[in-house]
């Protein structure tokens, strides 16, 4: 009997949970707005329905080999609890991953909601031909994820991959994490707004400030419009999330030397406006990156790739699908495929 | 028959070469000065002549595995090439590799110095009883080594572990890789002395001042030495070598979720000088640190640990007689001891 897994992404707007089958086809999807303001156990009995609904349709003619739950925080392996989430406060110190196994009589894999879009573009995306990646997911915050020999590069308790609080700036903007100037201060969404708000109230940026005075919600994607428009300030603000990149990605460069780096969320349709600053200031940041810089083939015949992400919004989803399949896998296989 | 190899740590003013045997035993050491001035050929055939000179004096008694040696620069495992290297400039592009093992007539590894280190304090120093380990070797300059799963990590062609250019101050001192304000320029015994110039310059410093026109010479032991002795200049660099060393050793803590970061290298006996600072940043600085330091039991139950080296400047060469063992244990055998 054919085989499929459920996957899902729990984000801090929507609920997006989908049935997908072992070559990656997306059976069906779901989605409905996460009501996280009415607590962790009306989210997770919410989530619990749509996953027992969908089952229910799938359920005869395929096997289900699993659930995969991408959560946004520092999720502890071991226990399957949630460690830290600015989204989830009322989840810390539950056995989240034991509750969803209990209800749905399934196993469960929970999985910080950036590894999972690793996996999902090492599955079917950016990452499919190598064995290793890291993956940056620019959005509200930055998330990252490693995948070494085809796997997520969990660490000893599952909060590997951190890559959005590499320190950019060490008295830089202060972050929620409670340090300064990490790279999710200069490369997400919400920091691009901040930025323009800066520029904006410096009086340095006439076509910023009308716009955010505008009818339409000002978010990064607007300040993109206008950089590629051609405004200087708007430009500005793109080149300098290149050049926190070039230190953030340059770093896991020199220290892990891995042949892919990909960019993805919201943020990365906006790679030309910062890409061409951060490959350039790579070159500089990074000696391991000069070295092996695509363009300078006579330097090393192996080539560090720095590119986009190619799923779009559905690489959580579909790389949470993913993890129950690779817990079916033995090593030696998952290394193989 | 018992089995033993040799390895050799060359230095850029040091040649050392041991014989070992498969318990860590070191059966003889031989060190002599390493004069880069005369040329790649001539240290070479130095060290060839020593190699086999002890070679000769094990042989019949035990079986040779290889040869590993540790040399300062970037390697390009995949061709056994130097392809960057400040204390070796003559040997760029050049088969390294190949060529010993020409002269030698026995496999040959070449590995980075600080990666020979760090599979050193694995084998037989702090890191014995872990799997994964970083370690950063703060001596002339800041190096590093990744060990997973028992194995050094290499990345894609043998340049990763390149941990003592992490930045730290964006905008800080030039670095000779290319980049501005790598933590080899805050935490390099070279760094400690070039901020205590600073300080002198700056008129803040007496005590060093005084100390820099003395007979000895001016190194960070003698910082080290007025530090402890309660002079406030000398406390305050090793307390910034303590802040770079948190905003480093913290990155790689957020991004690879290890359960040890050892600190070796000479700078690495001044411990209580910069350690109690390093500690205390961290938890600032890295929130998968504050959430698993060894002082929060209640956070979770797996410890980072951050601890100094224990085989002081016999790391090195132990790591690279190390190597070729490794290569003859199979991947299962490997990861379980």
């Amino acid at each position: 009997m054919a085989t499929y897994s459920v996957g899902v992404d729990l984000g801090g707007t929507n609920l997006r949970i989908a049935a997908v089958d072992g070559d990656g086809k997306l059976l069906e999807k779901i989605t409905s707005g996460t009501e996280v303001q009415l607590g962790r156990d009306f989210v997770i009995g919410e989530m619990c329905n749509a996953i027992e609904s969908l089952v229910a349709k799938h359920h005869g003619s395929r096997r289900l080999t699993g659930i995969g739950i991408g959560v946004p925080g520092f999720i502890d392996m071991d226990t399957g609890t949630v460690m830290r989430s600015p989204n989830l406060p009322d989840w810390l110190n539950f056995p989240v991953r034991d509750e969803i196994e209990r209800r749905l009589s399934t196993k469960v894999i929970l999985e910080n909601d950036a590894n999972a879009a690793a996996m999902g573009e090492k599955w079917l995306g950016a990452g499919r031909d190598v064995d290793h990646m890291a993956m940056y997911t620019l959005g509200t915050g930055v998330g990252g994820g490693l995948v070494l020999h085809g796997r997520l590069w969990h660490g000893m308790n599952g909060m590997a991959g951190e890559l959005g609080h590499f320190n950019v700036e060490p008295e830089g903007h202060p972050c929620g994490c409670g340090s300064r100037g990490c790279l999710e201060q200069y490369a997400s969404a919400t920091a691009i707004v901040r930025m323009a708000h800066e520029a904006i109230a410096r009086g340095e940026a006439g076509d910023l400030a009308q716009a955010s005075r505008g009818n339409v919600e000002f978010n990064s994607r607007v300040v993109y419009q206008l950089a590629i428009q051609g405004d200087a300030s708007a430009q500005k603000i793109y080149r300098s999330v290149g050049r926190a990149l070039a230190i953030g990605v340059g770093g896991m460069v020199n220290a892990l030397n891995l042949p892919m780096y990909v960019i993805g969320g919201g943020v990365a349709s906006a790679w030309d406006a910062f890409a061409p600053t951060m490959l350039e200031w790579m070159k500089v940041r990074s000696s391991i990156y000069s070295l092996t810089a695509p363009d300078r083939p006579e330097a090393s015949k192996k080539h560090t790739l720095v590119t986009r992400a190619l799923l779009g919004g559905d690489a959580g989803l579909l790389g949470a699908a993913r993890l129950p399949m690779l817990e079916h896998l033995t090593h030696t296989e998952a290394t193989r495929s």
